[in-house]
């Protein structure tokens, strides 16, 4: 059986945000077991697990991944669309977009200190759409 | 239930290349809702998902990536197979070779942005194979 | 239909290690076809598909992603749990956590050349829980 609905989030400013409540809140009577997929469904913009915890962590992977990935490399031609956006696409690139997270005992299997990060790479990426479809 | 197909696709060189098209045209009856598992059988190639308008930002991609991970590190040591060959496998460990992409009404659930890239990481990549996997 | 189990692993020293045995001798009666979803509990380790025979590509990987996520960056705050905390965080987020792989006749429908690489990102990471789903 799939069931599935799309919400909107944000707008979160450029960063690591954690939003496993969100998703959780968004859940309605999930299954003993079953896979959770989330898809993000933009392209400067990404998802991934990680710490719950300490938001130093989050303050770590943008500052981190803004190095790696600067903007105004020379081999940039993509740059109408303003300086953040060809890394915000290189960076969505490297986190991806979707998430598939397994459901045990009618909950979202996460890990002790594992939590959904919306990952958003634009200076002002505005609201974004998530479509989350339980499979059971 | 699962509908399942494997596809052959390319040779494309190397790069990054759109191919929503070709997935689209392998999908036989897809259903109202359910998930798509694009799995790409290779370690030197990956799939994901990206800006599907502008091609400057799949040159932009590609020219990023390779000076990323560039050709002789000197921390290789597989190198037989040519200088391309571990940057493609490390490339490969970053985007990963499978998607999970929802679909909603008969179709997937991309965002207007959104395309598949299929990334050939080698040189000479030859041909590649998908194994289409649909859960309903 | 979902099938459900949890398994744990390691532990591994810091690096990249071949599972694929591990994790084939844990499905029991896999379906004719089928996903297996292998998700990771954790935050500083993660999983990925790559080379399965020349274990030069795994000390490769190891080498080259500890010069891409170094140690000690002075962008790093979160920093109590030891030097190889945070890089252990962002490898992580890198690679991911989660693997979706197709099952087709009765097996992994895996690449000639692929095998499931468990990727332990801390130099003491411990023992490592593991959650496979099955969905048919």
């Amino acid at each position: 059986m799939v069931v599935q609905k799309e919400i909107t989030i944000g707008p979160f400013k450029k960063g690591f945000h954690l939003i496993t409540r969100i998703i959780e809140q968004n859940l309605e009577n999930p299954p003993e077991k079953g896979i959770l997929n989330i898809h993000l469904k933009h392209t400067s913009a990404g998802l991934c697990l990680n710490e719950n915890a300490d938001p130093s962590v989050r303050y770590g992977f943008n500052s981190f991944i803004s190095k790696l990935v600067p903007e105004n490399d020379p081999c940039f031609t993509h740059i109408l669309e303003g300086a953040d956006d060809m890394p915000a696409h290189i960076k969505s690139g490297i986190f991806g977009q979707t998430l598939n997270i397994p459901i045990t005992n009618y909950r979202l299997n996460l890990g002790t200190w594992q939590g959904i990060y919306f990952c958003e790479f634009r200076n002002y990426g505005g609201t974004r759409e998530l479509v989350l479809t339980i499979i059971e």
